[in-house]
């Protein structure tokens, strides 16, 4: 039997990628769990409300209470869950809209939510349309379906008339506001004239708001899901209360929906421990603008600012907007890719979301999430400590690629190839563009810690002439062409070649030559 | 906009009925939950391992230690679980094979697996089998899909041929092993048989061994699934120790199917706590054959038995086979529907299932649990209040019918139409069939307690015959017949009619004049 009885698209089906894969990293890296600190999940930095005795809730007392009710099958209606889920929108909502439990799809996660929206709504071919780059469980649950992806850029959704909509007939378009990975905030204005259109043109405006109470609550169109049947809400309870552990969620839709996807979920799809953890939370006094979440998105616009004029200073790192609990940072002018990157990041105990998953957005891309103050000057000094071991290891690269160039007899000057030749003087070798024994730490031959701009000291060899001057490369080639390991003969090289030009009774000499050969060329060292 | 994004075949969709429903219960009759007692849900009657100190395992504990990783996301590869549900089921197998967590696939409770499977399996217009009666969860995710189910009775399953089988075409065959609500135990040898012809046929086997715990480990097909892609099986911890609020299941199959499955379930469908709390279960030492899980067989085994001899001595009620935590009972012989008696049970604080929603079964069954010795026998009596509430509200009912029968001036000897007349002696007024004052407790009329074959007293009125002398019938009607409250007339009645021939004073005379009816027709009155 070579057949396989699942569907040809499922055969080879591949999940979500997703952050916050904390244990994984510590199997790889060999770290203990407790070491890591997660910027790949967006949670809210300032706890879960269980870490603060001041919001009365106690997370072992709601256990302890579930239990007994674990040994009967869960009452699948939810509706302590769904009363709670209406009344925490309403507290927000500044329309004349009333919410009722009605309205309210409870999830496993938000994530149930979408995969059954999807399952609800899309057969085989229907298109959906996917502006990019965004979170990429839609899609993931579009294709379970077998639907047919139409990717938009973001930029565009803001254009999108009626009649380009109608002209695509997509079933779904989906739109993450806060958007996931840009962070970018889009307005209830904007939203209002997005869900018109999308019922003129019978496609499901599905808002998934996950990130909406720790962004701006006020841009939330949830109160729009109870007049229409073309809009649907989604929110979730993971990262305003961060509890992904917990896995709480829910749809808002209009009511003839909500009771028909109530009905096509899970019988139970939440334990009686979720349903009481998510009616504790949501019914915190003043709801989405609680003390609480107040207090978080005060946090969060503190310490977002923070990161992001952090970055700004860091030559190659670009943050986006600073609207909510991550940034999207651009690294695409860094030699490094986001995929080396995060691993760099991982190994220094610090996960980092590539964003690669993230259609449009190649390797040029990491995601952080917004932590605490210690937090994220940690991750800032993080970023010094990576790339002075990339570096290093960039080099030891180089060094191989110099050595295979020599071999084959290729040219060392790269007056014609380099952008930034010289970098050190006019006539220079560059064999070893990238210097096999960086960082040595020993100022005698020019080289310096230097103040970075983001706080932390780099070794600098902006002055250091000595592995460019020719017949020191050439008596370095010729020990490294002869067999051995090339860590020991460098270690030779630096005691035999190196080290007695710049120990003291030569120093001042080759000093003299690079200075002349500098001064005879007129140019200054490229800064 | 009248138009409903919702699939067609969605917009209507119900879900399934299942038992269980102790809160909606709880309403509707206004009776407190602790009060009622569920023999609507099937679950291990002797309680989960929580409850045995004995074996060590501390729910609290548990929840204290899953509750720090629920400030992550779970690692959504379930290693811990997976590795855990392997070792469980290599405990039970007789076979080579073993198991290993490449072959498993947790589910947020077991139909989140049978909705997986049917996802991933089933498009639009396949065809499904499913044998009747059998758990209604496979045909509900089966038309979420909008396949089409092919009916077979379950005895038509032993005889089933590879040529029908591929006649009929279907991508899946249902088989719930023992079988809900029947209890029937198919042996592994019947299941080896049917697996290769689905095999030959590529027909999925899917089976749903939910109880086989409860039942006899030694008939699962776990192991066949490791081997073939053509045989899904299907575990609930939910059944076998007493966790139905905590939500877990699993699947076991071929390594490729399960990858896939794998990868097409929600990410992160089960809680730190929900994966601890099932692996501790089944880690406990002897896997399916653990000291508690045998003493479970052996005590559902005895209730079973019980409940089994109890209701095959009470007239109408024929229990089916004893092989596991639940019996089907039949009880078409009786007057009283399955929907009306379950209603009744209900009022009296005890949940039965109505096997009403089983394809099959219209309202001639109820399937009820095994639960422990008081309990059975305290369903046992229920039997007798039922029948004795149901008897009057009859009487009630009758009452009204026979008045309108009088208004209507059509006759009150039922001497052609009743193949019980004359149940009291001939010549005798049927207008009042079911007596108004059942059970009147009065034994002066000739009524008595006796001992019912069930144990309890049940009001006999065998040698009454009051209410069915023609002039006293007259003289009620005379009164009836005029306006006012009936319960109001009857009692007066009672008091005016009844009470004067019954007492002291009278009795012998009315008893007389019986007697003397009887005998001149040599008729013995119906026992």
């Amino acid at each position: 039997m070579s057949q396989n009885p699942l569907k040809k698209h499922i055969q080879s089906f591949q999940g979500c990628l997703h952050g916050g894969l904390i244990k994984e990293n510590a199997e790889k890296y060999r770290l203990s769990e407790n070491e890591i600190l997660d910027f790949s999940a967006n949670l809210n930095p300032f706890k879960t409300p269980f870490d603060h005795p001041e919001y009365g809730l106690d997370f072992m007392k709601l256990a302890a209470e579930s239990y007994p009710e674990s040994y009967n099958y869960p009452d699948n209606r939810y509706l302590k869950f769904r009363e709670a889920a209406a009344s925490f929108l309403n507290s927000g909502i500044t329309s004349d809209v009333r919410l009722t439990m009605e309205n309210i799809i409870p999830g496993n996660g938000s994530t149930e939510i979408i995969r059954l929206f999807c399952q609800c709504v899309l057969d085989e071919g229907d298109k959906v349309i996917l502006p990019y780059p965004t979170f990429g469980e839609y899609e993931i649950q579009c294709r379970l379906q077998n639907a047919e992806p139409v990717y938009l850029p973001q930029e565009k959704i803001e254009t999108l008339t009626a009649g380009e909509l109608k002209e695509i007939g997509a079933k779904i378009l989906f739109i993450c506001n806060p958007n996931n990975p840009t962070a970018v905030l889009r307005t209830r204005e904007e939203l209002i004239k997005l869900a018109k259109i999308c019922e003129e043109s019978e496609t499901v405006l599905f808002m998934d708001e996950a990130f909406i109470e720790l962004s701006d609550p006020a841009e939330s169109v949830c109160d729009l899901a109870a007049g229409s049947k073309y809009i649907f809400v989604m929110r979730s309870l993971t990262k305003c209360f961060e509890i992904p552990g917990i896995r709480l969620g829910f749809g808002i839709a209009h009511p003839e929906i909500a009771n028909a996807l109530n009905n096509a979920r899970l019988s139970w799809n939440l334990s009686p421990l979720q349903e009481n953890v998510g009616a504790a939370l949501m019914t915190m006094d003043g709801g989405v603008n609680s003390d609480y979440l107040q207090k978080s998105r005060e946090l969060i616009l503190k310490e977002a600012n923070f990161l992001k004029d952090e970055l700004s200073k860091i030559w190659g790192f670009k943050p986006g907007v600073a609207t909510t609990n991550f940034l999207l940072v651009d690294i695409s002018e860094r030699t490094i890719k986001s995929t080396e990157l995060v691993e760099r990041f991982a190994k220094n105990g610090i996960l980092v979301r590539n964003c690669i998953s993230f259609n449009g957005l190649g390797e040029d891309y990491i995601r952080i999430a917004v932590r605490t103050r210690p937090e994220n000057e940690k991750f800032i000094q993080t970023i010094a400590v990576v790339f002075d071991e990339w570096a290093k290891d960039f080099a030891d690269s180089e060094l191989k690629t110099a050595l295979t160039t020599h071999k084959n007899g290729q040219t060392q000057n790269k007056r014609e190839t380099c952008e930034y030749y010289p970098c050190h003087f006019d006539g220079q070798d560059c064999t070893f563009c990238y210097c096999p024994f960086y960082p040595c730490k020993d100022e005698r031959g020019g080289g310096k810690y230097i103040q970075s701009s983001k706080g932390g000291q780099v070794w600098s060899c902006v002055d250091c002439y000595v592995p460019h001057i020719p017949p020191v490369v050439e008596k370095m080639l010729e020990g490294l062409m002869e067999d051995g390991e090339t860590e020991d003969i460098l270690k030779k090289e630096w005691e035999e070649i190196i080290l007695p030009i710049m120990e003291e009774r030569d120093a001042n000499h080759v000093l003299a030559v690079c200075r002349k050969i500098k001064e005879e060329n007129g140019k200054a060292a490229k800064n």
